[in-house]
Formats: structure tokens, C-alpha cells, sequence
């Protein structure tokens, strides 16, 4: 007998034929004799209008009383899952994040996990009942309703699968795995079999929208097998687990893009300490976060600085950036939004020469210029034009052969 | 500096804009130096459209996953009801039932409140915070939430009154008090300053809807001062407070009347011991709440029993009474939905003869036939034609001058 934590978002809960069909693939994992703990978001928009609610109200509500507020939405799946899969006549039973226990911090709309209190669940499914958890949702030692911020059904989902020792966590989504570039560029992408929890990292932050980072994270950190798998259809996902040694025998596990970052440059900086440190704790104080960085020294003691943003925060970063040109003395303030990001990722990369220049060989024949370059351990990433994407991401899958499957 | 519970029901809520008025009446009670405990009720017709939402999936769902379900509309309202307030610059906080230990029994539905855990609120009142509650939950001693059933909320609100020993318990409604008669049947009809917790019972199990009976029964058993008062106008309501000594020199306070009764009559029933405690055990069997009953010892040995019931039981009741009226040989049943029932109410009545008297000579001078007489001790009840209500009413309401204000 195995333990199975199940993970739904809100797009897979969103109306009641929805949750019916959700409640089928409860009880099939259920009737395989498994102990089941069902994680749910809320149901399709519920959090986006409950914040509209919120909004009519005022710009600023305290993060408290929206906590308050958006909880419900969780609440209201799992009272209507339950009833969906007893109506199918199996026992299940919901209960909210405080009422199993998940501790936070106090950090309302972003709190961080400290504790869960596993004797509740554990008693529920001892008594052979489906556990049905509300995702999202905690609460601080002081008996407050927090929520975890972006993704917090996941890294509730994997947070139960940590406290209770479950064999895997199955996050259930609407692609039936992490494939090797997204098949919609890449007709022949392949989906791969398993991925470490580093690659997976990698490949969420650069865009893969499968799971979210800090879920990610916590599976790293305590070890939980997650296998993303499809609503759908039922065929086997991919395991995100731990690095083993045969790992690295693959160099590159896919290719990952991101439309949505956008450069900034200053042009002719005064070469002398301190001027890097000035431009990024500006951006920084602002909550700005700063994907790439590239400086050159130029001529006659000046230098250029370049770095990309999300699109979303150009605006706000180019008033900042202007700022400080002006005051460290800097001659212009130049950016671009018509750019992108294509990377390859792979543990292998560690232990295998040359991928960069494979990556820019692959490039080169298709005419495609590079205009910085960032790297990590397992990660090689390029800012091309953004017409060029998915030529770029189909001729990197090409050269890497990542269509077919190496000894995995 | 007193200690104010107020209350506001779901339309009082209904919307933003609503939630802002009802902020300003809170925060009108507060700037008068008072410290303010506020319940509110779910917004508008939430509780209905989740209950809906549950029905989608089966017609018997759990009473525990719906108390799951409907308890999230009371905590958006009362998050709602923070941020409008803060927004004003005014310190409030929202807490959910179980947050501030209103502990039920386990009756999922219809729970019982059994204690109040008063130290939070106390503890926020006394760092001179609005503290707001939410209506209509609580939580079992496990940790279960509860819902305590129609009219839940005014519960909780004379519940928490009676916890925190609070001076007044305000129920803002859409009219600004009990009156002597419904103002659209006797337009001279007055308000009544105060009223008797036993005439405002009376009053509301008579078709009053001003209040729950079983919160007025709450504020009974523990002497809690109740302000029944408009949300529109800022006039004085009526209280609801202990019957006192010179209420009793007021013989009647209000007429009332019910237009949603029916009369069935079982004819022709033999006259022999158990024959009403099989028809009514019958009835009570199928839990139809039976109003009035009448048994008239007719000629050679056989009765009538005639009995009225809510219209929304008829056909049920019918089916039941045709059935005990075969068993017990029985010559005929008959129905009557065409009724409706007059009521005069007062805690003078005890004291004071012939106020039955008074109330038949109205009827009488008027042409208005008498169908069923029940009395209680401050209650006098009369069936009659349901087309002959508001002269009834009127008649009634003039015939013990009522609009004039006696020694209250």
C-alpha cells in the first residue's frame, strides 16, 4: 500500500463536471488499495474575483484581511470534492490548511510553511477515508488564516508529501509531462521519463509553466518524487526526483524559451567601483528582479551595462535606470522589448565539454546572433531577437538530437 | 463607554457599496467612545447559490461539507466588512466563528451554540480594535465547523452579547422597529418603544420577520437587551428587553397575523381513546409542525378534528391524514388553504379579563367569521377567510386603540 499525495489546480476544479471527473481519478489511485490526500485550488477564477471584490473596496486592503478573504475559495473546492466522491460512495472527508495543521510564518499572501501537524491526516487515513486538503492556506502559530502566494497549491501538495512520508506526489495539470522543448515549437519535442529537481528548477524559472520554483524547491529539499502528470489522460508523466549518477550521462534535457524578458542598457559609464553596486540596489530597492547582466569595458574608460527584466517591470525599471545614469554621470539609457530567451539545461552539462559551443554552432547555421550570454552550472542562456524563437529552439533540439532518447 | 454587539443581515451586505454603508454605522458607534463587536451575515443570496453548487453534484450532500461549503460566505463578508472599515482609518479586525471559539454542539446544520471562548474578543477590544465576527458558524470541540441554521447569525450576535455581557445588542434591519400591526395593513400602527422577550416570540413565530425565535430565545435565557433598529434611518427602534411590572398594564402590543396556514379536517372519526395521538403522531412522524387543532364532540358518538399546518405541508399533511383516516375508519378529510390567522399578543393578558372578548366583538362587528380559537397565556389566535386578513387587522388594531401610546 502506497501513499499518494494528489495535487489539482483550479482550471482541473473549475465547475461541477470538472470536480466529478477529478473525484474519478481520486477514487481509481484509491480502489489500487493506495492511502490518497487530495490537494485543491480554488475553483477556475474564484481568487481573481475575489480580490476584484476586494479591489471595488480600496487600492491597498490589509494582506491580512485579503487572506481572510481569498482562503474561501479553497475551502469551497474541497467541500465540493468531497461531496462529488461521496456521492460515488467512498468515504472522504476536507478539511482546511488550519485544520490539518499547516503552520506559517506571518508573512500574509506570501507565507512560508514551517510546520505541518501530520496526526490529523494520518488518523483520517487510518480510518480508510480520502483526505481532502485545502491548498494555498495556513495558519500562524497565533491561529491566523495565511495563504502561500503564487503556487501554493503545489508547495502544499509537496509539503504534505514531505511531512507524511508519501511515495510521490503527483501534481495532475493539462500537459502530460515536461517535455524536452514545448511541443507546440517542436513537433517532435520528446517528454521525458524523469528530470532532477535542479533541471526542473531551471526550467520553471526560465518559463516552463508546469510547476512552480518554490514547490520545486521544497521536493528538493526533503527528497518527495513528484510525477506531473494529465487530467487527461492517463499515461505516465514525468518523475521530478533526485540527481542520480546516470543523470549526467545526458548533457542536455531540453531546451526552455521566455518570451517575456526585455533589456535595459546604460551606455558610457564611468569605469570606477561601486557603479554596478548603485544601479542593482536601485532596481532591488524597488522589488525589481534582474535576470541577466552583462558589462563591457569600452574605450576611453567607459563602460556599457546591460541587463534584462520582465516585461512587466520595464517601465518602473527604465525610471530607475535613468536615475542613476544621471547621478553616477552615465551619457544614455537605451532598451529593447523585442528580445527573448532560449536555454538549454542539463545536469550533464557538469561533466561534459563544449555544450555552449554546440548551442552557438547551432545558432550560427541559422543565421541567428547572439546578444548575451548567461550561464550556471546546468544551464546555458542566450538573448536572441524575439522573431528568431522558434527557429532558435527548434534548431537547438535539432544539434543536441534531443528527439531521441539516450540511455535515461 | 459601553460595549455594543451589532448586527447586520446579507443584504445589508449585499454589495460594496452596501459594505461601505454599514461600515460608516459602525464606525458612527465607535466614534461615540463605545467599543463595537459586529456580525454579519453572508452577502445577498451566497449562502443559496452555494448550497445550489453542492445540489449540482448530488441532492443529499453531507451536512458536515456543507457547513464546509456556506460557512466561506460569512468569512468573505466579514473580510469585506475589515477592509471598508480600514479604509476609513479605523482599526478593525475580522475573525472567522471558530477563531473566536463559538463552540457548538456536533448538529452539522443546525448546531447549537453550547459555549463562547470570550478572551480573543476581549483582547482585541481592549487594544481598542472593531472587532467583526462572522455570523452563523462555529466550530464542534473537534475542531469541526458547524452552521447553526436559519436565522443563525442574529444567534451568534445575541450569543456573543450575552458572552461579553454587552449593554445592548443592536439587530439592524430594513424596518426600524416592532410595530402594534404591519404599517401597509394599519397605516396609523405605532412602534413600539419596547416589547417583552414572550410578546416578541409570540410576535416572530407569528409571521413577524423581524427576528429569529431562537435568538429571541437566546436573549431570553440570558437577559440580553436586544435594539431592533433600521440600517436606513438613525431613529430609535424597540427594544426587546425583560417583561418588567408596568408592561403588564399594557394588555395587548401588537396584532399580528399568518396567511401561510391551511386547515385540514379528518370527520366522522370514532370516539375512542388514542385516535389524536395517532393522527399526530402520524403528522409528527413525517415532521410537520402542526399549528392549531380543534376536536368538537359531534353527534352519535363520532368528532371532528380539524388541525392547520404551514401551506408549504398541505399536500403532505393530506396525504398523511387520508391515510390515519382510513386506518381508523374515518368518514371523510377535507382541506381548507383559503385560511389565514389573526393574533393578538401581550404580557397584560395575564392580568387583565375579557381581552378575548374585546377581540371577537371586533371580528363580529365587522362580519368576520370565526374558524379556530386557540389561546396561550399572552396570546389570543383566530382563524379566519384568508380575504378578510387586513380588515381583520385593522378592525383588531382599532378596537384596542392601539395607535395611541398607553403608560409604557
Amino acid at each position: 500500500m502506497a501513499l499518494v499525495v494528489q495535487k489539482f489546480g483550479g482550471s482541473s476544479v473549475a465547475d461541477p463536471d470538472r470536480i466529478r471527473h477529478v473525484a474519478k481519478l481520486v477514487t481509481r489511485e484509491y480502489d489500487r488499495g493506495n492511502q490518497v490526500v487530495v490537494v485543491v485550488s480554488a475553483m477556475g477564477k474564484t481568487t481573481d474575483k475575489l480580490l476584484e471584490l476586494a479591489h471595488q473596496i480600496t487600492d491597498n486592503p490589509d494582506p491580512r484581511e485579503i487572506d481572510m478573504l481569498i482562503s474561501t475559495g479553497e475551502q469551497i473546492s474541497i467541500a465540493m470534492l468531497a461531496i462529488a466522491i461521496q456521492s460515488m460512495g467512498y468515504p472522504a472527508k476536507s478539511f482546511t490548511g488550519p485544520q490539518v495543521g499547516i503552520i506559517t510564518d506571518n508573512a500574509h499572501r506570501k507565507a512560508k510553511i514551517v510546520h505541518i501537524n501530520d496526526e490529523k491526516i494520518r488518523a483520517e487515513l487510518e480510518k480508510g477515508r480520502i483526505v481532502i486538503v485545502a491548498g494555498f492556506q495556513g495558519m500562524t502559530m497565533d491561529n491566523e488564516i495565511t495563504t502561500l502566494g503564487r503556487g501554493g497549491s503545489d508547495t502544499t501538495a509537496v509539503a504534505l508529501a514531505a511531512a507524511l512520508k508519501a511515495d510521490v506526489c503527483d501534481i495532475y495539470t493539462d500537459v502530460d509531462g515536461v517535455y524536452t522543448a514545448d511541443p507546440r515549437i517542436v513537433p517532435n519535442a520528446r517528454k521525458l521519463e524523469r528530470i532532477s529537481y535542479d533541471e526542473m528548477l531551471e526550467l520553471a524559472s526560465l518559463g516552463a509553466k508546469v510547476l512552480h520554483s518554490r514547490s520545486v524547491e521544497f521536493a528538493k529539499n526533503y527528497n518527495v518524487p513528484i510525477h506531473v502528470r494529465s487530467s487527461f489522460v492517463d499515461v505516465p508523466g514525468t518523475m521530478v526526483v533526485k540527481e542520480v549518477k546516470e543523470m549526467e550521462d545526458i548533457v542536455v534535457s531540453g531546451v526552455a524559451y521566455n518570451r517575456n524578458e526585455a533589456k535595459i542598457s546604460i551606455l558610457g559609464v564611468p569605469d570606477r567601483p561601486g557603479i554596478a553596486a548603485e544601479v542593482f540596489g536601485a532596481l532591488g530597492a524597488k522589488n525589481i528582479v534582474v535576470d541577466m547582466i552583462i558589462q563591457n569595458v569600452g574605450a576611453n574608460g567607459l563602460n556599457d551595462i546591460s541587463f534584462t527584466v520582465s516585461k512587466e517591470d520595464l517601465a518602473q525599471a527604465l525610471e530607475v535606470a535613468r536615475e542613476v545614469a544621471q547621478r553616477i554621470g552615465a551619457k544614455d539609457v537605451v532598451s529593447d522589448s523585442k528580445i527573448a530567451k532560449v536555454s538549454v539545461v542539463g545536469v550533464g552539462m557538469k561533466s561534459h565539454a563544449n555544450v555552449a559551443g554546440t548551442m552557438f554552432r547551432a545558432l550560427a547555421k541559422n543565421g541567428i546572433n547572439i546578444e548575451m550570454i548567461s550561464t550556471s552550472e546546468i544551464k546555458i542562456s542566450c538573448v536572441i531577437r524575439e522573431e528568431d524563437v522558434d527557429k532558435a529552439v527548434q534548431a537547438i533540439h535539432e544539434e543536441f538530437e534531443l528527439s531521441e532518447a539516450k540511455n535515461a
